[in-house]
Parts: structure tokens; C-alpha cells; sequence
């Protein structure tokens, strides 16, 4: 896979500073907006019906991530949501613990029944669950998922006329036809609280800048991969990690992206 | 005291990795996910009353913490400390603010009574407040209580059947009869925000690996405190003694709760 | 201007360890916390519409940060103000992402209208939003305003009868006559999620030992800039940056404010 068009992409985030509204869960919220700055986008939060179609209909982007969901949540999602497909603007949706309880799997479904969205990601587990096939979430972690990865990635992705990512030692991104992998990454993401949502972040921010969400969703996870193989080099524990990843991120280069991704089509 | 067992204990939390449930505070939410990754369980947050029940009753443990209490969540509460009563998950409670509004310490009056709590965990003003002796809270600061502090927490923990810990200088732990105290710890901790909470989400963990709540509880307080103790000899400050806490406690092995505890049955 | 009181206000914020009760935002709410700790105060974050009151009551000063507004803090913003104003305690307003959205913007107008606040801090774009001049806010990030910022501060301060700061590369404080601006600061504040809330939580200490609001708001803005100054020093990107933002900031003395200090009235 050609990564000169990633270093590209990156490179137009940072120009461009997109806006990326989100509407995301009380444990890594913190993370998600200070993530979003290091790439070189702007985060902003809101979920109050009474505001989010405004600000969806500012933002560039929409990330919804049901990490902390509420009901309330759910309404302001379908709120935003419609607000940023009226005005063409990406949807990337994160269903944290998708599988784990029937509100959680519930409500993506219905997201994804009523919002055209534009990049769906998440762990084994979550997507696996989405995808009917055997799955296994616990609280918001995979235990496991029954058959081929990419080949799930691939048929959920053309299934619903979206990007599918599926997060692990090895990402996987599909359009429904192609898949990729992306091998970029630390075990230390693993043992730090909100890497899953940092990562829905940024693709979220590279969805804004490009219509080519299966390029964009690759060159943010190999970005994300990246960050956290430099900061797994200097720290000496999980929180010391955890603060030189976004360090890293924020020092990162749009040529160091195509120079680092390991990607490679399937 | 024995402290070879408090090691075991430490070493069923990493083997068994059990899922901690929370409902807990917008102010460190984050901070109790990391450091019950970094004590080496596994957390998972959830307040929608349309999902607490189902992720109660998947969950190792249930830790209810009141430091940023709304209605919505003495609902959750409720209902997740029943689906935890019904398949005999213990609950871990922290009366945050306790004593400093009526609407926090009558909730706290309300979920003891109405639930089966394994082990309530708080600081003086907050464990005196409920144990009905002169006891000033100053918004979430205890001031101080008047009496014997071991004796207070005997009394409570023997009205309430469960094990009640106060949080100071030194940390108080009784079952209603034995009285132990905990010398581990350093000054720093008082300086940072949310490491009551942390200290209770990990007893939390503790909780779920043995039915000696009495026990379980000295071990994860030994165990915060020695990691606090490793932090301050290298932080420069409150916040990079935060991340150090962190670093500490993941990098700690079973055999060094043994060593390092200062506990001992008063 | 003499810069030997700030030092005094400093030295006032560390003796009587002020509780400053906050309804704020998800996002930064720890930072917040964390904020008001390392300056000397005692932060408690509550906003139950059932003990606002009692909180607001039992505090020395009251934060009002609108960063993820919903109705529901709302009517704890209303309930809370009325509480400190009838004990006299000060309100620190932060208004952000007024202009964003019209839910935020009539909020503020409706908050001003109806409760007495001591200082309204806001970014170019929030302040000129609420001065009536062009002015344009993006997510919560200022794009611009029309006008001179000290006059459209006097200007919005004499209107209000109370005391308006203005953030930005130099901060500017007006009671209504004077205008000060703070020079210190560093351009890594602005990389990373909070510094403006932090910021609006210092004030809010400060405020507490002093009815001089324009002294103790311009000797909060100097303190935190000095802290971001040092931090700057040291810090190896946004990450680093902030925890050294907040260890600065703890181990700052009253005499230091004084010394390093660049104020002056404009």
C-alpha cells in the first residue's frame, strides 16, 4: 500500500485543524479532546439536544462513542447524527461494549439503522457482536470472536455501506471489498485506560479531510500505532506511557507517517 | 499480622483479572479505570439504569462512589447493588461528602440500608458522620471526628455487618471486632484529587478474590500506600506524582505487598 | 502596578485554603480539581439540583464553567448562584463556547441576568459574543473579534458591574475604568485541553480571599501564566507540558507571583 498518500492525509489534518464534535463517555473524555489537539485537529463536546445539531452542523466531523452511554445520549447521538449527515460531515461510531449489554448493542444498531456512518470501529469482540457471529465482550473488553477476522471486517463493511475497523495487535480496516491491515502499535495501548477512543478520535479527525475514509481510517490507526511504538521506547509504566504517547503524537510528522506505517493490503 | 497472605491476595487480582464495575464521579473517572488496570483487574463504567443490572451481574465487583451523586445514579445504584446482592458480587462503597449534604449522606443511609454492602471505605469526617459521632466534612475534606477512630470504625462495622475502613494517616480497617491499621502511604497522596477513589476501587478488586472482606481490604490499602510511598521518592510535584503512583502500582509484584506492608491488628 | 499585593493574595489563597465549589464541564473537571489543589484550595464538584444550595452555602467561592452544558446545570447554576449570592460568596463565570451555539450564549445572558457574578472570564471570541461586537467562536476555540479588546473588556465590564477577563497571548482584566493586561503565559497553554478552565478555577480561588476582584483576577491570570512559563522550560510536548503545568504551579511561592509577575495597567 502506497503510505506517500497517508504522510499526505496527515499533513491536510494539520492544515486544516478540523473540527470534531463529540459526543463520547465520561471516562476518556479528557483524553479524546487532548488526542484530538495532538494530531492537529480541534475537539469540542457537547450532547445537549438542545445545542448538538448546532454544533454538529459547525464541527467537521462527528464521533459518537457509546462508552458511558445514556438515554439522553442516544437522543442527542440521533440529534448530531442527522444534523452531520444533512450537511455531509463523517460519522465515525466507536460501540464500546457493544455485546457486553443489550442497551449498548441496541442502541448501535438503531445508530447505524438511522445514520448514514461513516467509519465503524472497534475491538474483536464489539464487531464480531455486530456482525452476528460468535463474540464475547466483557465490561468493554474482548474476549474473543469465532471465524476470520478480515473476512468479518469485510462483510459487516459491505453489509452496511461503511468503513469497518476492527482494533487488536493488528488492526484491520475494510470498504467491503478490500481489507487492510494495519500492524503498527505497543501492547502498553493495551494496559492504558481510553487508547480504543483516543484512536476513534483521530479517525475521526483524518475522516474530515478526505472522502476516502478507508485511506483516512488506515492512516489514522497507523498514526495512532506510531505514536505508541515511540512512546513504549521511553516509558516506564503505564501512566508514564500514557502522557508520552500524546507527546509523541503531537511530534509526529506528516512524513514520518508514510516513512513508519506498516500497512498492507490483504 | 500475616502479610505473606495480603501477596496471595495481590496475586489472584492479576491472575483472576477480575471486572470491576463502577458508578462512580465525573472528577476521577479516569483515574479509578487506570488504576484498577494498573492494579491489574479490569474496570468497566456504567450508570444507565437500562444496563446497570446486566453489567452489575457480569461484573467481578461493584464499587459505588457518591463524589459527584445526582438521582439518575441512586437509581443505577440501587439497582446494580441488587443484581451484585442476588449473585453474591460484593459492593464497595464510598461515601464521598458524606456529612456534607444532607442529599449525600442520606443517600449513603439509604443504599446501606437497602443493599449488602462488603466493605465502606471513607475518610473520618464521612465515616464519623454515619457512625453518628461529632464529624465535620468540608466539601469532600473530612475536618475532623471526635472519639477513638478504631473505635468508631469497630462500632460501624459492627452495626452495619460489613467491613468499614477510614482513610488518613494511617488507614483503619475493622470487621467489628479486629481493628487493623494501615502505616502505608505518604502526605503527597493528600495533595492530588481522586486518591480516596483510586484506594476504593482497588479494594474493590480485592474484594472480588476472597471472601475475607476484612482482609482483602488491608491488602489493597497496603498496597496503594507502598505504591504512593515508591512515587514520592522520585515526583517533583503533585502531578508527576500522580503518573509515578500509577507506574508504581503496576510495576509491583505480589512479593513486594508482603514485604513492604506495615500493617498490624491494634 | 505593584505586584507586592498579588504576592499577599497568593500568600491569602495558601493560608486559608479556600473551598471553591465548580459546576463544570466533563472534559477538564480533574484538571480543574487538580488546579485548585496545587494553587492551595480546596475544590468540591457537585451539582445535584438537591444539594447545590448546601454546597454553594458551605463554600468560599462558586465556579460557574459551561463546557458541556445541559439543562439540567442549568438549574443547578441558577439554584447554586442564588446560594452564594445570598452568603456573599464570589462567582467566577467561564462562558464557554458562548457564540458556538445559542443554547450556551442565552445560557450566559440568562446566568448574568439572574444571579450577581464577580468575574466573567472568557476567551476573544466568548467575550466579544457577549459585548454585542462581531465575534466568532468555533467548538470552543476564539476565531476573532472585531474591535479593541481592552474596550470591548471596560466596555462589557462597566455594563455588567462586574469584572471581565479577557484570555488570549496577553490577558486583559477591566473592572469598567481600568484595563490590566497580564503578559505572562506560554503559547504551549493553548496546545493542550483545560488551560482556560484551569485558569477560570484559579480565579475562582483567588477570588475567595479578596473583595479587590480586578487584583485577585489579575494576580490568578499572572500566577497561571507563570506556572505555563516554567512548565515551558521543561516540557517535552502538550502531554509533559501539563503535568509540569501543575507541579509548577504547586511549588510556586507568594513571593514569586511578585517577582515574576508582568502586569500593568493599560
Amino acid at each position: 500500500m502506497d503510505t506517500t498518500s497517508l504522510s499526505s492525509l496527515f499533513g491536510r489534518v494539520r492544515l486544516a485543524r478540523p473540527l470534531v464534535h463529540h459526543i463520547t463517555n465520561i471516562v476518556t473524555v479528557n483524553d479524546c479532546a487532548n488526542v484530538t489537539l495532538c494530531a492537529g485537529a480541534s475537539p469540542v463536546m457537547a450532547e445537549a439536544p438542545e445545542e448538538v445539531a448546532e454544533m454538529a452542523g459547525m464541527a467537521d466531523a462527528l464521533v459518537l462513542n457509546i462508552g458511558t452511554l445514556s438515554a439522553h445520549q442516544v437522543e442527542a447521538m440521533l440529534i448530531a447524527g442527522r444534523a452531520a449527515n444533512d450537511r455531509g460531515r463523517p460519522i465515525m461510531l466507536d460501540p464500546v461494549g457493544a455485546g457486553a449489554t443489550r442497551f449498548r448493542t441496541e442502541t448501535v444498531v438503531q445508530l447505524l439503522d438511522r445514520l448514514e456512518v461513516a467509519v465503524l470501529k472497534g475491538n474483536a469482540g464489539e464487531i464480531g457482536t455486530l456482525a452476528g457471529v460468535g463474540a464475547e465482550v466483557r465490561g468493554v473488553d474482548s474476549v474473543g470472536v469465532t471465524g476470520d477476522p478480515g473476512e468479518i471486517c469485510r462483510d459487516l463493511a459491505d453489509r452496511l455501506g461503511c468503513i469497518v475497523a476492527m482494533s487488536g495487535a493488528v488492526d484491520l480496516v475494510s470498504d467491503g471489498r478490500k481489507v487492510a491491515s494495519v500492524e503498527n502499535g505497543h501492547p502498553m495501548m493495551g494496559r492504558v485506560s481510553g487508547t480504543g477512543c483516543m484512536a476513534s478520535s483521530i479517525t475521526g479527525a483524518f475522516s474530515a479531510v478526505s472522502d476516502d475514509r478507508f485511506e483516512s481510517t488506515v492512516a489514522a490507526l497507523a498514526l495512532f500505532g506510531i505514536a505508541g511504538e515511540q512512546a513504549a521506547l521511553k516509558a516506564k509504566g503505564p501512566a508514564s506511557f500514557r502522557f508520552k504517547l500524546l507527546d509523541s503524537l503531537a511530534s509526529l510528522q506528516p512524513e514520518d507517517l508514510g516513512r513508519e506505517a506498516r500497512v498492507r493490503l490483504e
